[in-house]
């Protein structure tokens, strides 16, 4: 979260309190509930410069929800989707579909590549058999990422996951057809979830069977308050929100996102002791990948990280190694300071 | 919400800002996170005396989502669930059963005496065609309640939706299958969802169709960190619990509610310009509903009553009239106010 966030929360949060309404205690269905979500939808848009024939919404669940409400709302013809595998989260994505009762094809993994690469369309892709490709924008445990420049194409429909990098680097929405986003890497806080949707494609699926919650619909229609809404996770959002437009929007966060990334990658691809293992072309900007080649001597550098307050460095458990997550909140500094660390550990090495 | 538990909220926020990590930035995989899920289980388990019997996790979507999660998760064998229709949140929880695929009864409603009166099982109920028997035991719209001395009976499962009067009044939750909770009323802010499931119920399931987030026993196996949980609601959720003990448990609270809400019935039923026309073995302690019969009349008083910085008096949309809220943190001062309030009113008509 940026630092500015967190204090205007705790200014406005003392304010509230004198006022005898805190913002934990307003209700969903007040006037000035109603006006953060409004403006947090707006922001959103115009950050995204998302289409006015795309819907937006706020959910509850986080990314894993929509691994179920994806497939149940808009996989009801063919009832199949295509999922290209470029690590842990297309597979849950693809296990997810398959326990709502979808068939799903993974058409390309590089599991056997440690996510190394990105996987790639076959040529044979026939589209019309399936309900749409499924792709992860950024994988937030090992690396890769589709850019915008390296998106998969499909004459069907495409469906991106952007849990990790939304907001961190500018993609065309118009290049899917649904996008949604856990909100707690770069959006805010845990508790809320954005889905983005066409909506001609939502109007058109046979929801039978399918629980009034879980309908996007349902949401799109009450404005994100079909139920209770995370009152605290939204107005967070909205927050976030702002603060991403006041430094300048997606353009300035990939301007700093590419320096902070660039000064990394390049920092390791020179070094003899550290190694970055994705492809170039895939490397993630927002989740950066990089091992000593020993998970045991990876481990002991991580907990000396931590222990000298900078990043939590440690790889996933999956995967081992180490991650520096460099999402929008994450300044330059602190990833000069991570430098500065990596370079004595491989001077005493 | 309660006032101290706002304050410690303010206060830690300062503390962990000064640390650089605020508790909305905290990790939900983190040691600290850990240990405040953990000990909200087990203050709740203590408060409501849970048997080990019975599993506690904390989910999202409020109690909407768990009208279609119970169906899903526990009307497998029969695929049929039975309904006391007392109010609006029983109808809802009986058309979300229908949509996700089962069977629904409902056994008797009281809907044509505007929810004045409890439904009653009939005596011919056959439990055993019914996975479950759902109630609502606070009907926070129409103000009617189930309390413990006038539970439904049947030989079958029992769920109860207690989301507007859970931890105002005792239960025994041995006499329930499962019980559910949105946060937003006496628990927490918005955005946690409490559910409490007999564990040999839920194993006893074939769960064919149903996804994974939508799976309890997916939350439980993972002590609610299935996937990325709520972190600040369940930090507030855990406050206020803390809070709920501090005062002397639900024996205090039932106490405190018993107070406030027959100050207001007393006051309501001397008086020959106000009517609280909910049966009075019926009524509910926490969500007091009356009129003067106008409704016109009620929406101008009601006004007044906003705009003296009193109680959001105004009754639910759907029913018109009044409705006091006596959660937990109401302060009985509160309720003096009002009766004052009321009171001047009346001696103006």
């Amino acid at each position: 979260m940026p630092e500015e966030v967190i204090t205007t929360i705790k200014r406005e949060f003392e304010n509230n309190e004198r006022s005898h309404m805190s913002i934990i205690e307003i209700s969903h269905r007040s006037k000035k509930f109603q006006h953060i979500i409004t403006s947090a939808e707006q922001k959103l848009r115009q950050l995204m410069q998302i289409p006015d024939d795309y819907a937006v919404v706020f959910l509850q669940g986080g990314g894993s929800m929509q691994f179920e409400m994806m497939p149940l709302n808009l996989a009801t013809k063919q009832r199949n989707i295509a999922v290209l595998d470029s690590g842990n989260f297309s597979k849950k994505a693809e296990e997810a579909a398959r326990q709502v009762g979808k068939n799903t094809a993974i058409l390309d993994s590089t599991k056997d590549q440690h996510y190394q690469k990105l996987p790639v369309v076959p040529s044979n892709f026939n589209a019309s058999v399936f309900d749409y490709l499924h792709i992860v924008t950024n994988s937030t445990i090992e690396g890769a990422a589709f850019h915008q420049n390296n998106l998969p194409q499909t004459t069907g429909r495409l469906i991106a996951d952007m849990s990790s990098n939304i907001l961190a680097e500018p993609y065309n929405i118009s290049d899917f057809d649904a996008v949604f986003a856990g909100g707690q890497k770069n959006l805010g806080p845990a508790g809320v979830t954005v889905a983005i949707i066409k909506k001609d494609w939502l109007a058109d699926q046979d929801l039978t069977g399918v629980g009034p919650m879980m309908r996007y619909q349902n949401h799109i229609d009450k404005q994100s308050m079909y139920n209770t809404s995370p009152v605290f996770s939204i107005y967070a959002l909205d927050l976030v929100l702002a603060w991403v437009l006041d430094q300048g929007g997606v353009t300035e966060m990939y301007r700093r996102n590419l320096e902070k990334s660039g000064k990394l990658y390049a920092y390791l691809d020179q070094s003899n002791f550290y190694t970055a293992p994705v492809e170039k072309s895939a490397r993630s900007i927002t989740n950066i990948v990089f091992t000593t080649g020993d998970i045991q001597r990876d481990k002991v550098i991580a907990q000396q990280a931590e222990a000298a307050g900078l990043f939590n460095l440690a790889g996933h458990r999956s995967v081992g190694g180490f991650r520096a997550s460099l999402y929008n909140a994450q300044p330059t500094d602190a990833v000069d300071a991570l430098i500065a660390f990596l370079q004595k550990v491989e001077q005493n090495a």
